[in-house]
């Protein structure tokens, strides 16, 4: 059950699956199928990459293995963990910044991590469940608890879920749905130069 | 009409809005309602942020002023330059590195730009356009001609529009869409140990 001011109150129509994806900081204690999980990083798996680098990686914990539950949940910031612990499932967001055809830097890399992320994202609020990802933790813990090799950094963690019924414990949470209006940020010719586009009286 | 070798061939059941995304390389010379637009913006509007910062701002040029497509255009790498110009659509993704709050780095913007084109693309999809992301570009050619203030950088490019009919001008466009199998980037409790939920016969 989500609550109804989860969802976006958009000025322009997008797709459900959009729409309808929020981050909630508390969640069900439910585990997620083994096979809704596949589909989630399968879902990652096919995001695009810069020169099809494919530069993420996951760690995953599942509830099932309460220690690596609980390595994965020590990498979290104390804020995150607050929340985060009530999650069945946590993943660690892994990128290469190198390109592996020739060590230079993949100026794409963290970006297509997003992307990744992003498309798990999608499948998961088509499977009913959420994703709550967190740029707050410990990248040199986690890369020493995992052995996670030099040429690769921990840059973000993922909480994954069914979204709780309670109120959320960050106060703000849901209020928090909110974001600039289009002219503040698409913009053409010039900066601050709002797209002409964006008059829905055209 | 996308050719069928365009589909994702997943190991695992993805859905249809992520596995018919691809990159194409060759557009219809037919331009994109300004409805759609608006859609596709106010999808990326939706994205979620770190502490809600929205890093990212787009500047975009639409055929309909050809002056400031050839201007967008010029900012992208030769290689870039030689299929994009067929798009009807061309932005750049442009993103704030640095947290309003206390202008401290923000160490999400640059994969928080990709979870907002990520979320363009869904969109995309969903209205039968496509997207082509690229790194490819001048950046610092781009914040001179469109007036980007220091505080912005421009990371990416986007071509949007609907995919052509012919042949791909880059020879493994379509070959290119090959990954990385789940057991290669999907571990838990150690850096290459493939999860156990991986194995589907759980």
């Amino acid at each position: 059950m989500v609550l109804s001011e989860t969802k976006a109150s958009t000025d322009f129509p997008i797709h459900n699956l959009l729409a309808e994806r929020w981050s909630p900081d508390q969640f069900q204690d439910r585990s997620v199928p083994a096979e809704d999980l596949r589909s989630l990083f399968e879902a990652a798996r096919w995001a695009p990459s810069s020169y099809n680098e494919q530069p993420w990686s996951y760690i995953v914990a599942t509830k099932d293995s309460p220690e690596e539950f609980a390595a994965l949940l020590s990498c979290l910031d104390a804020g995150n963990q607050e929340w985060a612990k009530s999650a069945p499932v946590l993943a660690l967001g892994v990128v290469s910044l190198k390109l592996t055809r020739d060590g230079k830097l993949n100026r794409a890399a963290v970006h297509d991590l997003g992307l990744a992320s992003s498309n798990l994202t999608v499948e998961a609020t088509s499977r009913g469940l959420v994703v709550h990802q967190m740029i707050g933790i410990f990248p040199e813990k986690a890369k020493q608890i995992f052995e996670i090799p030099d040429n690769w950094e921990v840059w973000t963690a993922l909480a994954i879920g069914y979204a709780g019924e309670q109120e959320p414990i960050q106060a703000g949470a849901v209020k928090k749905r909110k974001r600039k209006v289009l002219n503040e940020f698409v913009f053409s010719g010039k900066w601050r130069n709002p797209s002409s586009f964006l008059r829905a009286e055209d």
